[in-house]
């Protein structure tokens, strides 16, 4: 780190902050400009709380050079890492794998139906929700139990593979009988305790950026899971908080080779929350896949006009196989297959 | 809600979303207007989903018209709640109690001591953190049930009544065993498992808003705890993320007369987390007491230097008696004390 | 628009309102619910200040139903305005014109080879400023119009048409001299009286979206233009200012179906100013097409470590045609030609 | 500035950085630390630009250190800047100057009445549009000249001097006739030309803070002002553009002490734009003054309901004298007077 200190720091302030650094076992080089005095921090002060220098006189900021993931990280790990699915299909390698179903398990028909209709246009995983964050209290919060058993009927007869999600660290062991992959939702992106719950478990988990989270929020929440020992964590775009109003989110999909510069943790895009509105889902799925996305999450419903949760967002079947033929072309025209 | 038609949507289309209202058991009402046609729901849809019609053909769009929230709105409830904390000092009413204290536990002697000197200055409550949400997997992560334990031990010298962090379910039933006040952080704001669990029980609960939370979700929030039969909630305010840069948060203090017309839910205001720098604090504070907080919950260090968590928004001893001054010279200005 | 009443309302602050609407010729209709009243507004109140209710007894909100702009909907014209430039490229058919060069016009020399980098391989539009809007009054402002006859050199050597930002109603001739396209930058998305001069005259404007403009507003600056008899609107979307940190700008594609389906006016993406980093033009030129884009726009130079302005964002000649390359494999993916 | 490498940059990489540097007359100082190396600019780099480096082989990005404002900041004028109305009222002193009066001037009748009304109830100076910008071509634009003659008019009658926006560097010459103070409006904030203009005349300069600049972005507006020798700038925060949505803008009052703490320049709020809702205006008034603000500007109309545009946030005379009165209590408690 760089402790920039203020215009007129003393030259005894300069020295305390220099004392403070080799108190913490670092070197420091003192730089003298002509308008003000910067200390540059030698090593690994990854660990090390920037707070300490921000409080002490004379400083003016702290500015942080390395970045504070290790295990998510390119250095650490210079290719990608690819993960296989029960079923064999493959992230992270040239295959882009969709993974599709509706946002809430309604009943074992739905799930079952709709999995052999997802599996008949080219879907590789069913998504269903068993456990569903609801802003309003008084929504509908899931089957529970129930929906697990119904995902894992639709997996058995179409050997689609099963994401769904986890909401809290006692659901963890539950739904890890059932479930293929652990989905983290964007509200819990920065669940702590959960992070670390689903890192002590063996199943790949889809970790979703929280909706005002940035970039290196959303690494850290990754390395939460990466620390705990699980090194299969799929990152996954789905549209950030901002102030437009056209859409329910901004899908912001620069961040897909942003993230492939940085890590080799393989991204995951779903036009269905980054934009919330079904019309704009095909136009986005073939410009993630164009970006670079290496896999693609969608809702779908047969009949949207009655689904129990987020209907507006979902593809009907019709829809889904339409934009699997259109973004396969763009998957082509960058040499991978979906 | 009022369901507003596409142009050119046919006559048979409005007819289907008529029958649909119906079907609901509400009232339509079908206004033909120059441009185009929207069909009104009369009755209390507040429960029913837009998306029902969001998807149908000829729909345009969904405008909600009732709020979402109703044991936290102000038509339940024409008052202000009032909670009492342990020791006699009141929220909701024209008292304006500060909680003071540490971000982290770190100890036994520095609770203990930064508690009297906060009791000293005319602060009220205690807070410090025993379980700490930390966005770093690296970083201290509290002492817990020990930093309880220190908690418990400085109430019991000084009378302050504490408030103190509860991250996870399971954490619930231990922090309930020393804590006055449960805080929910803001990173929890939408854990919606956890703040059903809270709403169980009978501690008051300090919710914090997200950083990227509307108002109508901050309410909703509240809502779940109050759902579960828990009917003291207070919200605190404590900055949202936004593009600007010279601020770690962007403090927003116009809802505090906003949510005053909405709810009678008592309202508190973190300058700490809502600046992020520490010299931006006090006049933060004049400001929330202004605009008609009805609290302070503010971060202190005996000596922010070697703060484990947070220094850089941290007030010495000095600085928070210094607050303490020139701000209950505003709270006078409005007409309460604190 | 439909007038949302307080709960409680009276039933002469509603005559009150429905007696509004009246003196306006328009018609009321009054919608009695279970919890609340809303009039709706029956007519053309596309023009009506809303104002006019909100402020009135009883009244709780104001929701708007038609959209305020006319000439850019899809309403007054049902199929796509297509430009034909000089040199006979065009933009809103199935071509999709690319429009390259640097920042600013830094001197004839420079100019000129870029151009004839620029035909060889693919572009059909120059562009380059010699008004430089710049945040910092020390930085380089450009060369006036002196860069304006380099451009005019340039299009006289290579064919390429001339892109060009005017800044102030007192350049608009001048640029109009040697420009083909006039552009109308970000910052000034709202300048209405340069939008309105604009309008005036003859040439095809491309108009940037401003950094924090909604959709709504973006067409109504393009309606200033329609207003005033210029019918070729180039609509341009160059990235959004969110809380996002590892790009300069956020760009939303999205934006861009989401654009077709309202206006028959083309949009332009530029990934430049988009992301602000060279590394990430040529994924988002790729994602940009993918999504439905009309044409792109890209900043390059020769030596980027020597551009005077926005050097960061510039592709060298050699990445710009890899990009060309790669992203009409996209094109043909969508059945589109570069 | 800060040059930061690439892990596993060469020393090659660094030593055309530092021999980059040595070119622009500059010293480098290279710290190689244990996992990256960074080469430290010594010297006035303000007006060097940092793209030249940003984009060499091996250079992961560049850290600027000095601000790039020198005129607007405290380091070159350690007082604060005072300014002397016409009239005898002052800004930037312990007064707090209170600025009235209608969005629009709509009549001579009008501006007069509500002129005499502001007087009484405290104001020194009286606002009114007479050039107006409109998000929408079809909404009234003003009045122009005739406008500005019952600005002048009312001035004559009440002794209080005129703020009135400028719009365009054509009318800079016909507004100074009039006006006492030019107001730069928000969307114009980066309108370059005009700011030079402005910077030409020897008015005072109201410069509103553009919805979405950044603190620094707004103090290089100002430098544009000061640079063409124009002393008397004015800072207005007018509310910036964020997800929140029961406010028209969201009010970040922690910009006043931050503004303080970087420029000698005084700071005006604006709680009517800051809002859009006349119920907040009163309590931010407060907590702006609270907050340290140096003066107040405010929309008010007689009639709000016939406002011809922005009704909904201005005060009636009734609430502004209420403001007032309650609001002088906070300035009185902050030592200062209204």
């Amino acid at each position: 780190m760089i402790v920039v200190m203020k215009q007129g720091a003393t030259l005894d302030q300069v020295d305390q902050v220099a004392k403070r650094v080799r108190e913490m076992k670092l070197k420091d080089q003192v730089i003298v400009g002509q308008e003000l005095t910067v200390v540059a921090v030698v090593g690994d002060d990854r660990f090390k709380d920037r707070n300490a220098f921000e409080v002490m006189d004379g400083v003016d900021r702290v500015v942080p050079i390395l970045s504070p993931y290790k295990r998510a990280s390119r250095e650490g790990r210079p290719g990608k890492t690819v993960i296989t699915f029960p079923g064999g299909a493959t992230i992270g390698g040239t295959q882009i794998p969709v993974i599709a179903g509706p946002c809430s398990v309604e009943s074992r028909e739905q799930i079952v139906e709709i999995a052999h209709m997802m599996k008949a246009a080219g879907a590789v995983g069913l998504r269903g929700g068993a456990f569903k964050p609801r802003t309003n209290p008084y929504s509908f919060q899931g089957m529970g139990e129930e929906g697990l058993k119904h995902l894992a009927q639709a997996r058995a007869e179409t050997g689609l593979f099963i994401v769904t999600e986890v909401m809290s660290i006692d659901q963890v062991d539950l739904v890890c009988e059932y479930a293929d992959v652990l989905q983290i939702g964007a509200r819990n992106m920065q669940n702590f305790n959960l992070l670390s719950r689903v890192g002590e478990t063996n199943k790949p988990v889809l970790l979703k950026r929280g909706m005002s989270a940035t970039l290196e929020e959303f690494l850290l929440a990754a390395e939460y899971v990466l620390a705990r020992g699980n090194p299969n964590v799929i990152l996954c775009e789905r549209g950030i908080r901002t102030f437009e109003d056209y859409v329910r989110n901004t899908l912001p999909l620069a961040i897909v080779p942003a993230l492939h510069a940085l890590t080799h943790l393989p991204v995951v895009v779903d036009p269905s929350h980054g934009t919330g509105k079904a019309d704009l889902v095909e136009p986005m799925c073939r410009a993630a896949v164009a970006a670079g996305a290496d896999g693609l999450i969608i809702e779908t419903h047969t009949n949207p006009a009655k689904a129990m949760t987020d209907g507006a967002q979902s593809l009907t079947p019709a829809a889904f196989a339409a934009m699997m033929k259109s973004t396969a072309r763009i998957a082509a025209a960058v040499d991978r297959t979906m």
